[in-house]
């Protein structure tokens, strides 16, 4: 790498770089293979009638010279670019990071390349990527979210397929691919209930919040089918973080002295509570067993004890994304929200 | 958008899409411009010899008619696809996640557009995302690591500019852009000295990393320019996490009863060594004072007390990655590895 890296110093006047060694062309692979570069472009594109034997010389010859084909050449025949755009709607951190990286997984594997276009929750940098991509002329468009509050469909700049993941679109005609919230908390609190825990309080994130409302509603209906009551007689609405998790399950212990079981909304507030529980002298999980939600390692591996916790598979549901997007690509587009189950990860906090 | 989402799903027999409306060419803008085609292209392109008044004129018809230009053709001409590869080479987490949003911000403010390939480590995907790049014929590209351990030189399938983010290029040809992690240790050793604290103990990752290595260094210089030694007599190498965090304080606590500080390799071992203290009765930062490393909100901020902490502004280490990048682009390569400084945040430990 030093010698090409000394030589691109010496930029050339029109400032381009001279190339480190002549560049094999289409026209040698067709030499080689004895064919017309037609019929070799036809070959390496996989489209045209063509007998199984020119195609293989064709490869052969193409694999022996190490031709690469220009894709910027080859997207303009096909009329795709085989690029897709990854465009994050607000900050991209600890939920959308995995939703990125299992589509980028599913769509680098199958030769498609990924523009990272990072929004930062600003609507002129979003309309500045959409059309970014626009001129690119990506084949299709994943918009994750952070968030599983439906969002508003994007503004159309350009026709080509949009897949929205984690913040499901508003827009019933648009396809979105979100997590199954109400079956991870339903899991949880079944296994609460499985475990003899009969007075189950739950703490969780903002009212405002539509994780927080929809796994809510699956703990008191999930509690309700079992003739169970909530704990301390309500749903406790907060904070995401520790502080709150500290805070409420001292309200809890004091509203329902025999609380025998706390289901919190995620991993910080259980981890809030644990720490809690446990400078007041109540045993996790012999007098108190405790669940909480998103398995952030981080959070749920040093917890004392190690924290039972629903995982919402974000990678797989990245990788889902990606998948219904080639599919809309090419032309089998589907609509509607598609919910990805959850998994509940059982540690030695219940 | 449900409209021409409906539309998309009559796919053509050809398998391309019908546009949704007519395409805007560079002839209609050229036509309205009252110019040639070729005036057009060097006055979008920004090319050539031409009056200012020309240029406008294109540029105002080009804004009149809704022109985007097609990247490709214009990468074609130019002999620049105006594209950038970002390439992680371990897993995408915590450390790498600022420094690739950081670069993605400082590009795709300057109209580049930029692929992510996320090689998991895997030398086999590595090499197919280099090959990738090289048929998309990208300008550049940055390597970002997770950690701050020197790494080999990608090795070349293409002659472009690369720019090693974190993990520096063992290469002294390659420029690299890495945070100054001993300038970072000895501002909070210092910090702590200042506060009048001199039996100062340091408890960090494993002995084999990198960082752990270069900031127990500074700890151990900057502890000698004062005139003291390390309490305990030595550091503490372990892990980077809580459990070791709590553990290791103890012996610190054992071997030298009247430490009174303790700096951290990482915020998570402070947390550790927090929750152990409390646990133990000692007051932070009342009897011991505590500094991390990372300045990770939700360890730092979760943290009994708050933590003093040392931020290597990964963010900007993206940000600078990329600036340098696009000199080296311009034909301004540099070589060395060039070292950002960090930065004290101090909360309520010390």
């Amino acid at each position: 790498m030093s010698d090409s890296q000394g030589s691109r110093r010496e930029a050339r006047p029109d400032g381009r770089r001279a190339p480190a060694r002549p560049r094999v062309t289409i026209a040698d692979v067709a030499a080689l293979a004895g064919v017309s570069v037609g019929t070799a472009s036809k070959a390496l594109n996989n489209r045209g009638k063509l007998r199984a034997e020119t195609r293989s010389r064709v490869a052969d010859a193409a694999r022996q010279l190490g031709f690469r084909p220009n894709e910027m050449a080859r997207s303009l025949l096909s009329g795709r670019s085989f690029t897709v755009g990854l465009l994050t709607t607000d900050h991209v951190g600890r939920f959308s990071l995995p939703v990125l990286l299992g589509a980028e997984d599913a769509l680098g594997a199958g030769e498609i390349s990924v523009f990272l276009c990072d929004t930062r929750g600003d609507a002129i940098r979003e309309r500045h990527h959409l059309q970014a991509l626009a001129s690119r002329r990506v084949d299709g468009i994943i918009v994750a979210g952070r968030r599983t509050d439906p969002r508003p469909p994007l503004r159309q700049f350009l026709d080509v397929p949009v897949v929205y993941a984690m913040a499901p679109s508003q827009s019933a005609q648009d396809l979105s691919v979100a997590p199954d919230e109400a079956q991870g908390a339903r899991e949880a609190v079944r296994h609460l209930i499985a475990a003899g825990r009969s007075r189950i309080a739950h703490i969780t994130g903002p009212a405002r919040h539509h994780s927080s409302q929809v796994r809510a509603a699956a703990f008191r209906r999930t509690l309700a089918e079992a003739g169970l009551a909530p704990a301390a007689g309500k749903v406790l609405y907060g904070e995401w973080n520790e502080p709150w998790g500290r805070q409420a399950v001292q309200h809890v212990l004091h509203a329902d002295p025999r609380c025998d079981a706390v289901f919190c909304g995620s991993d910080q507030i259980a981890r809030g509570a644990a720490d809690s529980l446990r400078e007041v002298g109540r045993t996790v999980p012999g007098d108190i067993a405790l669940a909480g939600f998103d398995n952030w390692d981080v959070m749920a591996t040093a917890c004392r004890p190690p924290l039972t916790t629903v995982d919402m598979a974000l990678g797989e549901l990245g990788r889902a994304a990606a998948v219904r997007l080639l599919e809309a690509i090419d032309g089998r587009a589907r609509s509607g929200v598609e919910y990805l189950p959850c998994r509940l990860v059982i540690r030695d906090s219940t």
